[in-house]
């Protein structure tokens, strides 16, 4: 048994990456929806892990935040909604939200010639989710996939508008060059951090395409659909309208290492303080 | 009880980089000695944790190897070595050996003006391990200290003589710079991997300390002061004059993540293939 609408929705991340998508469900969701958030800062990355270690990973993150009593569970990195999706599908039986569907939805309405630019972690790669999902949606689309494992690090490091970013951007992004490519998935919730420096190397001509805005249309539509959205939300109360509180004050971030880097970090990322942190141990 | 010199030397790391230390134990140690490796490729690094979090991972993974029934405990990490090594020493009954106090030593002995500079992982450089260990063995020796996290994810994609790796190395030690210096601490075990970009970068005159050598010096006779050197080592047969067999036949490695990545890269660190490998869960 899920519980019902009055339940919290999951955000589930390997870290600090998926508070983008944290703040575009706060910018897209009704202000009577609580948001609890789950960032494996222990373990992060999950994307040089193998296939085993990250679903192993997924399904104990979302054992804990089912305990904790969410109503739907929105999985905010690449690599586990590449790697783990069916795997948690199984497990959790609320609805289960990836980034990957999404991206893929916003990439085939940006593309004018079909050929798409994927960039993501090793995991995500590797698993040719991406490119299996770009084929299924637009027969005929060409894709060119490649794996960044350094701007994950780089970003964690606040290395976006360096020597150090140029030159690694630069070093793996000359593998994709082709005249064709006017669109570009940035597969990893930390590479949008790295935006300024990836469309400067890529140009103009081509589009960048980040999936949290598209995962947080897609999680509306779906709790809309089931009936699950806050009570009060079918007011749709615009974001801002109320006075009394902020949207986020109900919200609930929650960590499996020391959170003063994820306080120092996630306030920078979300351009406020960071309230309600808790360390908690998935094993408990 | 621990086992007596039959046992084999346990070498703990938090993933690949231990492999330079496991290389000079092997080359240090007489071939009668078998080594079990332990890299906790599931949660490395862990150079970005907290302190809590590090010395739980350095607890789990010295019961592991104890059940294994190892001698001795060698751990090869520098982030370990300066955060759990009392832990440990508290919890496992036998010789724990850590890479800080080597490395101090054999950079007391190459400094001549007694300035010392130290790179190493967050955590490392937070502890404040080095500056403590190079103050109590040299007084008055003055101690630059950097952290430079982002030179572990550049060793392990390989990028170690490139232009990223030269930005990099360059961005994090200018901020060390000072005519003084003579002596750099590499205390990390995967710095060693960009000892050419790093001596390019500091120039002839900054002598390069790796850990790695000392360490397996401090080890040999710590086990043969407790009477611990495996039967048959008091001939000090030299490496390479028994024919039989190689002497790192013997020699088991468990990893915590899929092993390809570690056969691949490790084959790379010790410069032949890697047998015995095995996937283990510490929680067993």
């Amino acid at each position: 048994m899920t519980p019902g609408r009055e339940g919290a929705i999951g955000v589930f991340d390997s870290g600090i990456g998926g508070l983008t998508v944290y703040k575009a469900l706060r910018e897209t969701l009704p202000a009577t929806e609580r948001l609890l958030y789950l960032g494996d800062t222990a373990r992060v990355p999950y994307g040089t892990r193998g296939d085993a270690t990250v679903v192993r990973y997924a399904l104990e993150g979302a054992r804990f935040l089912a305990r904790r009593g969410v109503k739907a569970l929105v999985v905010a990195c690449n690599t586990m909604s590449a790697i783990a999706l069916d795997a948690l599908r199984r497990e959790y039986p609320g609805p289960v939200v990836g980034v990957i569907e999404p991206g893929v939805e916003a990439a085939c309405n940006a593309t004018r010639g079909g050929t798409i630019g994927v960039i993501g972690t090793a995991a995500t790669i590797k698993s040719g989710a991406y490119t299996r999902a770009l084929a299924a949606r637009r027969p005929g689309v060409r894709v060119a996939a490649l794996a960044c494992p350094l701007l994950v690090p780089l970003a964690e490091e606040g290395w976006v508008d360096n020597d150090v970013a140029r030159a690694a951007v630069h070093t793996y992004l000359r593998g994709l060059a082709t005249p064709a490519l006017d669109t570009l998935v940035l597969g990893c919730t930390h590479y949008p951090l790295l935006k300024k420096v990836i469309a400067e190397t890529v140009g103009t001509g081509v589009v960048l395409v980040d999936s949290a805005d598209a995962t947080a249309n897609v999680t509306r539509a779906l709790l809309s659909g089931k009936g699950l959205l806050a009570p009060g939300a079918a007011d749709a109360t615009p974001p801002g309208t109320r006075a009394t509180a902020h949207p986020a004050d109900g919200d609930h971030f929650h960590v499996t290492d020391s959170s003063e880097r994820f306080l120092e970090v996630g306030s920078r990322f979300l351009g406020r303080p960071l309230a309600r942190l808790e360390l908690v141990d998935l094993q408990e």
